[in-house]
């Protein structure tokens, strides 16, 4: 439509008291106003711009604006934006072709939602359809999304303010090696997944588990990477008790990890693959749950019990089909290992000048940067959880960081770097240096009482 | 991008291999394949032209490619596909300040997802937090979408494959007056509403109960009325208790019923309304949550624990925007009204030569025409949630029809008739002409030994 475009003024004031934004309090959050963005970079309505280091929410992997998925948009919008999920439709069935060609192993047919949290719905539901079981393990450091079953899987303390939520979800501990909760003898039972996840099931029922869903990299939740058999471990126990296996990619599929999707990294299938984010870079609203040629004949008899009314929307698919064409003619994921390099080469130097710097993570562009008051005790910058004045110096840090131009995301004690896929050296570099800068405010808490940095 | 276009042959056989369709065995499907749409027609790979009397699934409220709409989509797509929800951004500020303007009541501040199941799924979150209680009260007649919170709402036996699911939900019966479950004593307590809720709530303590969330007019499961006081005295209870009153206007809201929204046929106003689908007739996915200026007040102090990555998607408010003022623009509330008595006259007139009609329900362009197969002992033409053989008569209606051209969607014994709302007269006719042919199918197993046709 041809309204005028209005003010920054405007927008501030309408944003102000009408909109909701998501995980805050409304008062006094001053919203900061974007006016536009392209490729790694977007700008507000004073003429900030900002290096999008996040990748928004980890979902811009193609950059802002990028020219082809904007004409493949509206290209398709041209020609027809929705159609029911009961017809047969090109683009929604040239997607899940296409999903089938790429994704590991035999992952065969797909179910298209609108994001992560209701393809994650659909894969645990029908996991219990499929093996006649209810229970699900999940783990503790993980986010799954925020709907009613969603949230039931994620171990996040958003998880808190949804409980009572759906019921029948196990727990397990993560691969987390860097504070191993079994305090990491080798090889640790947690951490290398497999005796872990025996041993709750020893106590669950084996043959009550449908599922276990996990992140094979954790995303929000620490960056966290598993050690070299961790997955094969899983895959092992859960074959052996005919349990399902659900991997959500989200965050780490499409090229996010420098492979197309993280669990290439060790060659592992899964029986259910969701993704969204990466998928088509989230210029359109979108979900996708892949399953197995095994799950795909089981569904040629019994009904799929799942279904909304956006479920394989023309607009979304469309835009997917041309980010995985783009992908591909730009070497998008070549480009994410490369700069991934970069980045993990540039953090390794700033190690050297950051005792904060406790521990570096990460593969491609998917890196997390966990910063501590001391390198020996690891004592965590900012605890678990923390809130109000307990938080201040990781937000410190993010705001020093805006201020300067560059976008940055962290949870807790951990800064997450995931820029888009395109980025470039220079970009790279420049967020480098901009990092050197403001670590040194990380540095201030460092505590040389607990040992030196080493 | 410049794919050559698939062949019908193409499309389905790649739909069939790799895509899973809602609610369906996927073996055997054959989804018809679909080329195009334009204004209340689609059309297949082989010519056939279906006048779209379902508007697809209730959503298609401005037809399909509304040529405003479509431009609009391309405008936002050139100007800035995707921001994250933490950012003010113009469209989602502008969506949001124009649905305070136009919703009832105080409605204010809202609350962006991607479709009508998340946005209930924080609409019961937010009311959980906001009162401090946690039971739930939702209708049987009833669907709130298919996340496992949104389920666990729903009446609808699709609830069934999803259980156990959410805990906290209590169950009152549907002001049902044609198959009143109190057997219909004038006046009946649980078709007037009020009472029947203070009866559950009598037995459940009231104050436990978060929110009352039902369809002002239930849509999927029979097209169900109230009567003229029912809302109110619904209204009246939960202010009584200090209960919060949510309406899920996702099918009937943005004009279905002839006004904006349907509960403005009763001036009643919810504490917070749901909306999707008509919102934008579902060119890109987004729902909405439309909260009271008191629940936009204690937010201001308090956190509203809910989010998604696609929260406030620009290019899905940018589509809301236009809908919403090419509403306004074309007079289509209004258009809704005049064709919806041009329906209704003409199901009347049906109704004297086909004694299987038992019930015709409706107003504006949402109707449900309820078979029987006497009109005296009002038994069904299919009984409740019928499979297989049971259902056959009323699959052979759909069928019937959608061979003359004319795409009808059912539940149960219920046809439903909810056309776009851009509708004209003649198309009115033609649907009215052939549902006066397939309707001799239901006529066949009409059973006068139960009495006459009266």
């Amino acid at each position: 439509m041809n309204a005028v475009a209005w003010s920054k003024e405007e927008l501030v004031a309408a944003d102000s008291e009408f909109v909701i934004h998501s995980w805050s309090k409304q008062g006094g959050l001053n919203a900061r106003p974007i006016k536009g963005a392209e490729g790694s970079w977007f700008w507000d309505y004073d003429g900030n711009r900002f290096l999008d280091f996040q990748s928004q929410l980890v979902n811009s992997n193609l950059g802002h604006q990028h020219p082809k998925l904007v004409q493949a948009i509206k290209d398709q919008a041209d020609t027809m934006c929705y159609i029911g999920p009961g017809f047969a439709e090109e683009q929604r069935a040239r997607l899940a072709q296409k999903l089938a060609e790429i994704t590991p192993g035999d992952l065969k047919m797909s179910f298209f939602t609108t994001g992560g949290a209701a393809a994650n719905e659909n894969a645990i539901r029908l996991a219990r359809h499929v093996t006649g079981r209810n229970k699900i393990v999940a783990r503790y450091r993980s986010y799954h999304g925020a709907t009613a079953g969603a949230i039931a899987l994620t171990g996040d303390p958003r998880r808190w303010h949804a409980e009572p939520s759906m019921p029948g979800v196990v727990r397990m501990l993560d691969p987390y090696t860097y504070r191993c909760p079994a305090g990491h003898p080798s090889p640790c039972p947690v951490c290398s997944g497999g005796p872990h996840l025996e041993e709750i099931l020893q106590f669950e029922d084996p043959y009550s588990v449908a599922a276990v869903i996990l992140e094979p990299v954790t995303g929000t939740n620490g960056l966290i990477y598993p050690g070299e058999n961790y997955l094969r471990s899983i895959r092992e126990v859960c074959n052996k008790y005919g349990i399902i296996l659900i991997f959500d990619e989200v965050m780490a599929g499409f090229g996010r990890t420098g492979e197309l999707f993280a669990c290439d990294h060790w060659g592992v299938t899964p029986d259910i693959l969701i993704t969204a984010k990466g998928l088509n870079s989230g210029y359109v609203p979108l979900g996708a749950m892949t399953v197995s040629s095994k799950i795909s004949d089981w569904l040629q008899d019994n009904k799929f019990w799942g279904g909304l009314t956006y479920a394989g929307h023309p607009l979304a698919c469309a835009s997917a089909v041309a980010s995985l064409e783009i992908m591909e003619e730009e070497g998008v994921v070549d480009n994410a290992r490369r700069q991934g390099e970069r980045l993990g080469a540039g953090l390794a130097e700033l190690a050297k000048r950051h005792p904060s710097i406790g521990d570096i993570r990460g593969r491609g562009l998917f890196y997390g940067l966990e910063l501590v008051r001391n390198r020996d005790t690891r004592e965590p910058l900012v605890p678990f959880n923390a809130v109000g004045e307990a938080a201040k110096p990781m937000q410190e840090i993010n705001k020093a960081a805006m201020a300067k131009g560059l976008y940055l995301a962290s949870n807790f004690n951990v800064l997450r770097l995931t820029p888009p896929l395109v980025i470039n050296d220079e970009e790279i570099d420049l967020a480098l240096e901009t990092l050197d800068e403001v670590l040194d405010i990380a540095d201030v808490h460092y505590d040389t009482a607990g040992g030196p940095a080493s």
